[in-house]
């Protein structure tokens, strides 16, 4: 197992910064003060706070859309300041970039193979970063370290020590869980629709309520709830032009079933 | 009547996703994918979910300040999975692109000698896009067609099928509606400032209230209302360091009216 | 006292747009128009409307992350369509571009060298820009002046007139205020960490309460009051995994001091 990353200067950014700050803007800017021809995109800074299961499961969406040689930096970071790692992980030619604390589970639940790297500040000594303050990494370290990467001056390929993660290939049982709310009040949940196969006429169960199964939002009534197979791949519960969320106040971690819906 | 369209590389980027989830940063990705060199811009993401009229209220006043070569692309799309046709706009050198559900009526308006091609999903198959998803056609064939044109690859010019779409002028009255609030409580309505020439000291009547012209915010009392012809050219009901909407409560639609008012 | 300002192509905008309408989208196309190659990077957006002293207090503690070159574009104009003035500041090789509002004050005040240029309309009649609106100065004069800058087209040497400003050093006190609280909740002071140095066990006053001060967020017990050197070098209240303004309600003014804490 050996890394084959190649930066393309593409850069991802995810974090629970918010926009009302000055936070991400100061980020880039301690990326382009080492690479001033990386490219900088956002993917979201309004994972709620502290919640880095949420940006994880949105990065593992998301990843298989950006070409080979991005670099995904992803700063949810509660234990900045404590002697807590950071991690790489690089699969299918992309790199991930996270502080070590389960923010990455997610990617690397679903790439067996990828390569896990550990490191500290101590690793980084090469590069004369300033003195990190004690709670703001993504400025002071973890910026100046995708900045030296995609500049290719530092190879990710010998930062820190592998490390060994295994992680459980995940049940295939019916049952799933509320993951987040989306902009619209979408619910969705962990399922993918492979679970559907199982069944004639699936429908899912929430809280005693069986929910219809459609193509699309357009199909069902204004107002009422439906289930789609959402962009993801996973199941979402929905409003036709209204918002689900609104309607049904699920709170993350509530259990969703797939189950027979009754012939149409 | 024929496209005389050429990119110049910059896409603008309009929609309802919200800044929440990474869904803008997804849809660039898919625009990246293939075309690295493409430049985008975000014009708003905050449309009101499936308010397509706003959408077009913006873009038909944004427009103009964009060179020749931009290309918009707009996406509020509750018909998305469904049937619905899809539509490129070409108009003094820039070029629109979205869902055929009324979104750009407002810029054609102003633009009668504007040429519309209408296309679908079958229009596009030398493309070889991935099947789309039912649910986000913004991520699955607007970014990759939008990507192939300002690549060079695309033609719009033979993309689809001309139609004819014929518009009001729009009438001269003095009343108009409120179109939206804006971020500072501004009161925006679709009466452009050529209906005050008529008068010798304009006023706007609002639910019988009398609210008197300035000419800039500034010059009214803190906390006063007040109304301007704002920087789109359309009169504005606002409050000096304040936010009209939250003294008015307006809601989208209702009525707005130039009167002669008093002499100062 | 001479210019050196050499521009990099990068410029950050601030302001209070916020981002839910095309306002910052439409600056943006302002200077590409001109300088199709300029790299716009924002800072934020969501400084409350018309509190200019909150961007100069962001401004003033991120300028050092940027290249030298970068040109700092910053709008919170209650003013705008009044005859108030425009100023350019140089400072260390960083350009600051603003209206004449106290807006740049937070940024001199740390920069005594800081040459301060003001300037006007009439002043920038060479660059033939179609006349301004009354209220939206940001898109009309000075996204057009700083893409002429950046472009190497307008010098910022040769602009308006040298004014002359003096600021206060500030006081050496213990004592401090809240400027404003930021997307987690935390409450930032004006106080340098310098103040700290004079105590043996420092702690912040807070309304009676006395907090601990601990090197970052994670050594204190989740959802307990702690205060920091923040990554900006001035004091913070926080909470562990939590929110200082959902306990506090703090108000921007209010006072803190640095107190002698008790033995640990």
């Amino acid at each position: 197992m050996s890394f084959s990353f190649k930066a393309n200067g593409l850069i991802t950014l995810t974090s629970d910064f918010g926009l009302a700050d000055p936070y991400v803007g100061v980020m880039k800017a301690a990326v382009l003060m080492r690479n001033p021809h990386a490219q900088l995109l956002d993917l979201t800074h309004a994972i709620p706070s502290f919640q880095m299961q949420i940006a994880g499961f949105w990065l593992a969406r998301c990843w298989p859309y950006f070409p080979v040689g991005t670099v995904h930096l992803a700063v949810v970071d509660p234990g900045v300041g404590t002697p807590r790692s950071m991690v790489l992980l690089e699969n299918s030619g992309q790199l991930f970039v996270a502080p070590d604390n389960g923010l990455l589970d997610a990617v690397a639940k679903d790439c067996p193979q990828a390569i896990w790297r550990q490191f500290d500040w101590q690793d980084l000594i090469h590069l004369h970063l300033p003195t990190p303050s004690q709670t703001f990494h993504g400025r002071d370290i973890f910026a100046p370290l995708v900045a030296e990467i995609t500049a290719g001056r530092q190879s990710p390929a010998t930062l820190g020590r592998v490390v060994e993660r295994v992680f459980d290939a995940g049940d295939a049982s019916n049952q799933g869980q509320i993951v987040c709310a989306d902009h619209y009040g979408n619910l969705l949940t962990d399922i993918p629709e492979q679970r559907l196969s199982q069944f004639q006429q699936p429908a899912l169960l929430f809280r005693e309520q069986h929910i219809v199964l459609h193509n699309s939002y357009g199909f069902a009534p204004t107002g009422e709830l439906l289930a789609v197979v959402n962009s993801w791949g996973t199941l979402e519960i929905s409003v036709a032009s209204g918002s689900a969320q609104q309607q049904l106040q699920a709170i993350p971690g509530e259990w969703v079933r797939v189950v027979e819906g009754s012939k149409g």
